[in-house]
C-alpha cells in the first residue's frame, strides 16, 4: 500500500464521487458544530434540551466549513492518486474541523481509544473540545496530522515549505486564511517558491481561503479587484486558480464539482512540473499552481440570527448562536442547523460513520491525520555526526589565551561535515548572515545556498540544490526550520543576536508546541530547534546601538524550563562541544550565543568537553586560590567577551593584588544556575555552593542583561553577595573595549568590584583602585581621540595562568 | 515661502538642471566616501597618506549611492514643485548618504554648528562618522530629517504611511531596499494603500531600490522576471514605473535624464490623484504610482579590487577597499575613487559647496533635512483631553467589589471623546481587535475604521475617513503608529497581550530611538508610544495556551529605564487615570495591561486618581491591620486578576483567620518597585519600606512571570521575605478560575501562602490550610466535570471590606 506520487487524474469525478465528498463534508461539519455546542445527545436522537448544551460556548465556527470542505476534496484526490498529502491549516483556530476530519478517518480513535467511533466516543469528542481538561480549541499538538497550531497567525506557509524540503514525494496542501494573509510573516512566505527545488523537494499547494472576514473586519485580499489579486499571486510566482463556491445558496454538489475540477487541475499541473523536474526537462523555476477559494464565512451555518445576517459575515467568526442554553429560539436554530447535515444519513445506529462516509477516508498512512511526517519524531533518525573533537583548536597550558580563532568559523568546518554526512536531513537557515556569522566559507566547502530564482555570471554558491537556506526574513528562516523539524529532520538557524527578537513570538509558540507535544503520548520527540546567535551585542562595532540587544535569552527563559536550554560557549572548543550536544538533542529550544570575531582560545578539547558536560565549573588555571587557602572571592563569567574580561581582571588581580585568593568560574549552560526544582538542569545546592561558595562575594560578568543572573540564582545561599555586571543598554558605534567600558563590564571594573567586595581590601589597596579608575578614564579618552582601543586591550592581553599551571 | 502642494511639472529638466543634479550627487557621494574613510585631508589637497585614513573602517557603501541619487533628484522636484517632502530611507545603514545630504543642504551645520560648511567642518563630518563618541553608522535620531533608523530592516514603508496619515499636503518618498523588501513587515506594508485616504492623508511614493544584493546574497526581487515583479507591484495596488540606471557604465547624465523623467511622471500622477481626490472626482481607490529603481550596488565605487568585481556586487556592501592603510594599491584606488567625483569642482577654497551645489538645496523647511515633521516634537501639540473623571464608574465603600464593569469599554467611551476633540491628530491602531478588546462599540460612536478598499452592503463602521486603523498585522499597526508619532501626532495601539511579542523587536528599536533622541539637543520630545494590551493571559478562555503570554512587559523593561513605563490598572477608574496620564506624556513607551471582561470595580475615581498618582499604595479597606497593630504580613498585587484573587484571599483570611493583621497593597506602576537609582519612577527605600515593611513576609500576586517582581525589588530590605506568584507557563483552554489554580495564583493559594509565612500561624491554623487545599482540589474537579468554575468564584465573590471601612 505504498503511495505513488504525482499521478495525473484518472478520470473526472462522477456524481457519486461528489456525493461521497458531500456526505463526508456534512459529517465533518456536523461533528464540528457538535464539538462547539454539545455535551450530550450527540446524534440528536432526542429533542435538543438545555442540558445537552455546553455551559460555556468556546470555539471558532467561521473558518471551519472551509477547512472541512478542502479536507473532503483532498481525501478524494489522495484516494485517487495515492498521493502522500500533509494538510497544514493556517486558520488553525478552525480546530473542530481538523479534529472532525481525523475522527472520520478513524485516526482519532486510534490515537485516543476512548474517543471511539460510536455514540459514546462521539459524545467524548464533543465534550472534550474547549473543555477544561480536554483539548484546545485550535489545531494543536493533540490534533493528529497537525504541525501548525494556527493560534498565532502567519506561519502556515513557511511551515508548509519547511515540511516540503527534502521530501520529493510529499504534497503539502496549505490553507492560508485571508486574515493570516495580512500578517508580515505570511506575506513574506509566498516567495519561498524561489528556493524550492522541484526535483529534490516536495510540492506546496497554497490554498488561499478568502472567506472575506477576520474577527470584526473584512479582509484586505477579499476586497481588492480580482485582477489585482491575480496579479499579486502571479507576482508571487504562482499560477492562481480562482474558484468561488457557496454564493447565493449554490447547491453543494455544484460547489463540489467546481472545486474538484480546480483541485484536479492544480494537482495535474503539479504532477507535470514534478515529472518535468525529475526528467530534467524543467530548467527554469516553474509557476506552481495555487488555489484561491472564495467561500462564505460560516458557510452552512445559520444564515440569520436575531435579525442580523450571520453566514457570510464576521458574525460567524466564533459562536454564531450564543444564547442556546437560555433562548429557545436560538436552541431551535441550532437543532435546525445540526439537522441540516442530515446526521441520520451519515452515522449508523451505533453512531459510527456509515460506509459511504467511512470509505471516503484514504487508507492507512495516506490518511491526512495519520501521515507519519506530521508526527516527525516517528520518522526522525539521529544525525550522523563526525567526532567534533577532530575539529578542535589546539590549546594547551602554554598556549592558553595566546592564539586567536573565530569560534563560528571553526564550527563551520564541523558543520560542513554534518552537511556532507546527512545530505537529505540537515539544513542551515539564516537571514543572509551565514557568511557574516563566519560559518562560511567552511560550510560552502560542502554545499551551496539553495536557490531557484535567476542566477547571473559571478554568482557564488547558489545552486538549485544546497543545504543552506537564506532569505532576509528571520520569520521565514525560522518558519522553514520549524516545518523541517516538525516533519522529522534536523537543522540550525543562525542569526544576529539582536534580531532574534524578531522571532520572539515564534519562539514562544514553538516552545508551547514542544511543551504540549511532550504530554501527547503518541507524539515522538522531534529534533531540537537550534538557534546560533552570533554577531552578538559586544561586537557590533559597525552597526551600533540598533544591533545591540542580548534579550532573546530572557524571552527564551520565560518559556517552560522543560523545553528551553541556553548555552554561552566562550571559545571554539566549547562551541564545538555545545553544538554537538544540541544537534543530538530532541524536544528543546537550544539558544547558543557565540562569537565570530578572532578571539583567544582557552580550553583544550578535553577540558572543553568536560566543562560543557558539567555546564559550568572552576577554571583552576585562572584563579589564585590554593589547596590550603579558600577563595576570598569568586569571579564568574558567562559568554565569550565577559569571560575574556574576567580572565583579564584575574590577571590584573594576580599581578597587582597578590594577597587575594581568587577563584574564577565559567558558566556555559545558564540553566545550571537555577535550583534543582526550577529547571531539569538546575544544579543541586551543595554542588552550586561548592563552586560559588556560600559566603564569599561573587562578581559575575554576564553576556546579557544582568538581572537574568539574579533571577536564576535568587534561591542560592550566596545570592545576597552576588554582584552582576552585564549589558545595561549602553551602546553605540564604537570599539570593542569601549563597549565593555560603557556597560561597566571591563576588566578594570570587574577587578575593582572584587576588591571593593572583599572585606578590608578596598582600604588596603586604594592605590590599585585609583590606578584602575584612571586606566578606565584613559582608555575612554584614547578611544575617542584615536578611534581605536588602547593597545593593551586591543591585543586582548592575557597575562598567563594561575597556580594550577 | 510656503509650500504649494501637488503641482504638475512645469517643464522637462534642462541639461543644466541635470548637471546640477549630477554635481550635487557627486558631492554627496564624495562626502559619503569621505565619512567612511577619511580622518584628515578632507579635500584631498595633499596626496592621500596612511595617517589620513581611519584606523577602523566601518560603514556601508553599497546602498549609499542609490540613496544619494534619489535625494539629488528629489531636491530638484522639491524646488520645482515646492512640495513638502519627507525622505524615509529603509536602507538606513546607508547613513553616510543621508548625512551627506543634510550637510549639503546646510541643515547639518545649523543643527551641529561645529560641523561647519568649510574644510574644518568637513573634516569633523568625516571623523565623527562611525567613530567613538561620534555618530552612528546608520541614519539615526542624530541625523536631521530622519524618522527611520534602518538598522533593523522592514519598517520604512509602515513608517512612511504613518507619517502620511492626516497630513494631506505631505509627500513621503520612501526608499525600500531590496533586502528589506524580503522581510515580513515590509511585505505586509505594501497593502497600507488600502487604508490611505487620498483626500485627507498625504501621499506615499515607494521607491523600490533594486541594487540586487544583500550582505552576501542576491535579492529575490532582483532575480525574478520583470513581468513577475510588475505583476506583484500591481497586485499590491500600485502602478509601477521601472527604470534602470548605471548599467554598463551608462553616462551619469543619461541616468539622470531617465530617472528625472520617471520621477516627474510619478509626481504628476500623484498630483492628479490628489487633485481628483480634493474635488471629489476620485471615488475608487487609485493605483498610486511607485518607482522601481534598478542601479548597481556600490555604483560609482571601485569597479574591481584585487581581481574581483566589486561595483554591482555584494562585495560593495560595506567597505569596498579594506586595506587602504597598509596597502598602497588600495590607497591609490581610494584616492582615484574620491577624485572621480571631481571634488575641486564641487567645493570652493574654504571647503564649502560651490554655488551650483549649494543652490540645489531647496529653501528653508523644504529641505528634506529640515522638514519639521521629521522632528515631530517640534510640531506636536498636546491633545485636547476631556476630564477622564467624568467617565468614572461609580464606586463607594458600600458598592466596592459589588458591581461589574468592562474596564476597556469604559476607556472606549473616553477615547471616543479624545477622537472627537482631536480629529486630525489622534488615531487608534490595532490588529482587528478594537472590537474584541471592547473599545468598540463606544469608540465607533465617534468614528469609523478608515478603509479605502471595496465596501459591501452590510459593512459597519468602515469609511474612507476614520480614526481607527485595523489590519491583521501587529507590525503594520505599530509601524504606522510609530510613523504617526515621530511626525508629531498621538495614538494608541491595542492588541492581544500575547501577540505583542510579535513586535518585541520593534519595541526595542523604538525605545532605542527614543533614548538616543533624548540626547539630541534639537530633537523635541514626541508623544509616547502607548500600548494597550488586553485580552490578557488570564482571560484567554477560548484561545488557550497559544494566547497566554505576559512576557511583553519583561521585554519592555529590558530597555532603558529612561524610556519605559509599565502600568497595570486593576479596574476601570484606574485604567482611565492611567490612560489620561499616558496620553499626556512624551518620550516614553507606555505599556498598559488591562482587562476587558466584566469584573468588579474597586476604587472610586478620587481614590483611583490618587492611587495612580502614587503608582502604588495600601488598600486600607481590604486589610485587617489597625492603627495600634502593625501588619503580620503584606499581601500585594499587580494586575486586575491578581488583585481580585488577592482581595478574595484577604476576605478568606479576614473571615477564617481573624487573629492575623494583614495589609493589602496594590501596584499600578511597576517601575515604582525599583530602587531610586534604577528607574526615575523608583520609590525611595524609606517610602517603599513604609508600604511593604522591612521585615514582614510579603506575598505578591503578579500578573506576569513572577521573577520580574524579584528583579524589580531585589535591592529592597524585604526582598528575602518576598514571595511572588504569577504566570508560570501553565495554560490551556479552560475557565478563568482554573487558570489561576493552574498557576498557583488563586485566592486559596495566596491565603495559604500568607499563613505559611507568618511565624507560627501554619501550626495553629492547620485546619484552615487543610480546608483550603481541599477547596482547591474540589474546584479543579468541579471545573473538569462541569466545564464551569465553582459558583463561589464564578460569581467573583468579594466579601466586604476591612477595618478601614
Amino acid at each position: 500500500m505504498t503511495a505513488t506520487a504525482w499521478q495525473l487524474r484518472r478520470a473526472e469525478p462522477t456524481a457519486s464521487d461528489l456525493e461521497q465528498v458531500d456526505a463526508w463534508w456534512r459529517a465533518a461539519n456536523y461533528l464540528s458544530v457538535g464539538q462547539i455546542y454539545l455535551l450530550d445527545n450527540p446524534l440528536l436522537r432526542e429533542p435538543l434540551e438545555r442540558e445537552h448544551l455546553k455551559p460555556r460556548l468556546l470555539g471558532h465556527w467561521g473558518t471551519t466549513p472551509g477547512l472541512t470542505f478542502v479536507q473532503a476534496h483532498l481525501n478524494r484526490t489522495i484516494r485517487e492518486r495515492r498521493q502522500r498529502t500533509l494538510f497544514v491549516t493556517g486558520p488553525g483556530h478552525g480546530g473542530p474541523g481538523v479534529v472532525a476530519g481525523a475522527y472520520l478517518e478513524g485516526v482519532y480513535s486510534e490515537r485516543y481509544p476512548d474517543v471511539s467511533l460510536d455514540e459514546q466516543g462521539m459524545q467524548r469528542l464533543f465534550r472534550q473540545f474547549s473543555f477544561p481538561g480536554g483539548i484546545p480549541s485550535h489545531a494543536a499538538p493533540e490534533t493528529p496530522g497537525s504541525i501548525n497550531e494556527g493560534g498565532e497567525l502567519g506561519y502556515s506557509l513557511a511551515h508548509a515549505y519547511g515540511a516540503a524540503f527534502d521530501d520529493p514525494d510529499l504534497l503539502v496542501a496549505c490553507v492560508i486564511g485571508d486574515g493570516e494573509a495580512e500578517t508580515g510573516p505570511l506575506a513574506a512566505s509566498w516567495h519561498s517558491n524561489k528556493l524550492l527545488n522541484p526535483a529534490a523537494d516536495g510540492a506546496v499547494l497554497p490554498i488561499l481561503h478568502l472567506n472575506g472576514w477576520k474577527i470584526a473586519n473584512p479582509t484586505l485580499l477579499a476586497r481588492i479587484p480580482e485582477e489585482e489579486l491575480v496579479a499579486l499571486l502571479r507576482g508571487y510566482g504562482h499560477e492562481p486558480l480562482v474558484v468561488e463556491v457557496g454564493a447565493d445558496g449554490e447547491p453543494a454538489l455544484d460547489a463540489h464539482a467546481r472545486f474538484a475540477a480546480v483541485l484536479d487541475d492544480a494537482l495535474d499541473r503539479i504532477a507535470t512540473i514534478k515529472a518535468d523536474a525529475s526528467t530534467g526537462r524543467l530548467t527554469a523555476r516553474p509557476a506552481w499552481p495555487m488555489i484561491v477559494l472564495r467561500s462564505p464565512k460560516g458557510w452552512t451555518g445559520p444564515r440569520e440570527v436575531d435579525g442580523s445576517r450571520v453566514e457570510g459575515t464576521w458574525r460567524s467568526h466564533q459562536v454564531p448562536l450564543s444564547g442556546v442554553r437560555d433562548d429557545d429560539a436560538h436552541r431551535g436554530l441550532l437543532a435546525e442547523w445540526l439537522r441540516s447535515y442530515r446526521p441520520g444519513e451519515l452515522f449508523d445506529e451505533r453512531g459510527a460513520p456509515v460506509p459511504l462516509v467511512a470509505s471516503h477516508a484514504p487508507e492507512g498512512e495516506l490518511r491526512m491525520g495519520a501521515i507519519p511526517v506530521a508526527n516527525g519524531g516517528e520518522v526522525r533518525e539521529p544525525l550522523r555526526l563526525t567526532d567534533f573533537r577532530d575539529r578542535a583548536v589546539e590549546v594547551d597550558a602554554a598556549s592558553r589565551g595566546a592564539d586567536e580563532a573565530e569560534a563560528t568559523a571553526i564550527l563551520g568546518a564541523w558543520l560542513a561535515e554534518v552537511i556532507r554526512d546527512n545530505p537529505e536531513t540537515f539544513r542551515i537557515f539564516g537571514p543572509d548572515e551565514t557568511a557574516s556569522n563566519r560559518l562560511a566559507p567552511n560550510v560552502y566547502a560542502s554545499t551551496d545556498r539553495q536557490w531557484n530564482a535567476e542566477t547571473l555570471p559571478g554568482d557564488e554558491h547558489l545552486a538549485p540544490t544546497g543545504r543552506v537556506m537564506e532569505v532576509l526574513s528571520e520569520h521565514l528562516c525560522q518558519g522553514w526550520l520549524e516545518g523541517y523539524l516538525l516533519t522529522g529532520r534536523h537543522g540550525l538557524c543562525n542569526t544576529y543576536e539582536a534580531f532574534a527578537h524578531i522571532v520572539d513570538s515564534m519562539l514562544g509558540q514553538h516552545a508551547k508546541w514542544l511543551e504540549s507535544a511532550a504530554r501527547v503520548p503518541w507524539r515522538e520527540p522531534i529534533s531540537s530547534l537550534n538557534f546560533l546567535l552570533s554577531s552578538h551585542v559586544w561586537r557590533q562595532d559597525h552597526n551600533g546601538f540598533s544591533h545591540q540587544d542580548p534579550g532573546f535569552i530572557d524571552v527564551a527563559l520565560n518559556k517552560s524550563p522543560e523545553v528551553v536550554r541556553v548555552y554561552l560557549p566562550f571559545d571554539a572548543n566549547t562551541l564545538l562541544s555545545t553544538a554537538d550536544h544540541c544537534l543530538r538533542s530532541t524536544g528543546y529550544v537550544n539558544v547558543v550565543v557565540a562569537g565570530k570575531q578572532p578571539a583567544p582560545q582557552w580550553l583544550s578539547m578535553a577540558e572543553a568537553a568536560e566543562h560543557c558536560e558539567r555546564g559550568l565549573g572552576v577554571l583552576p588555571w585562572a584563579g589564585t586560590e590554593t589547596a590550603d587557602r579558600a577563595p576570598d572571592a569568586v569571579l564568574a563569567a558567562a559568554g565569550d567577551v565577559p569571560t575574556l574580561e574576567a580572565l583579564a581582571a584575574a590577571s590584573l588581580l594576580r599581578e597587582r593584588v597578590p594577597e587575594l585568593s581568587l577563584r574564577v568560574v565559567n558558566v556555559v549552560d545558564l540553566t545550571r544556575l537555577q535550583s534543582e526544582g526550577q529547571h531539569p538542569h538546575g544544579l543541586p545546592d551543595a554542588d552550586f555552593d561548592a563552586i560559588f561558595t556560600r559566603d564569599r562575594p561573587v562578581v559575575f560578568a554576564y553576556h546579557g542583561y544582568p538581572w537574568l543572573i539574579h533571577r536564576l540564582t535568587y534561591k542560592r545561599a550566596v545570592h545576597d553577595d552576588l554582584h552582576v555586571r552585564g549589558y545595561v543598554e549602553r551602546g553605540t558605534t564604537t570599539t570593542p573595549f569601549d563597549m565593555v567600558l560603557l556597560n561597566d563590564l571591563d576588566r578594570y571594573r570587574l577587578a575593582m568590584d572584587v576588591i571593593e567586595r572583599v572585606p578590608g581590601l578596598a582600604e588596603s589597596r586604594a592605590d590599585v583602585l585609583e590606578e584602575w579608575a584612571d586606566a578606565r578614564a584613559r582608555a575612554r579618552a584614547h578611544t575617542r581621540e584615536h578611534g581605536v582601543d588602547i593597545p593593551e586591550v586591543a591585543d586582548w592581553l592575557w597575562q598567563g595562568g594561575g597556580p594550577a599551571e
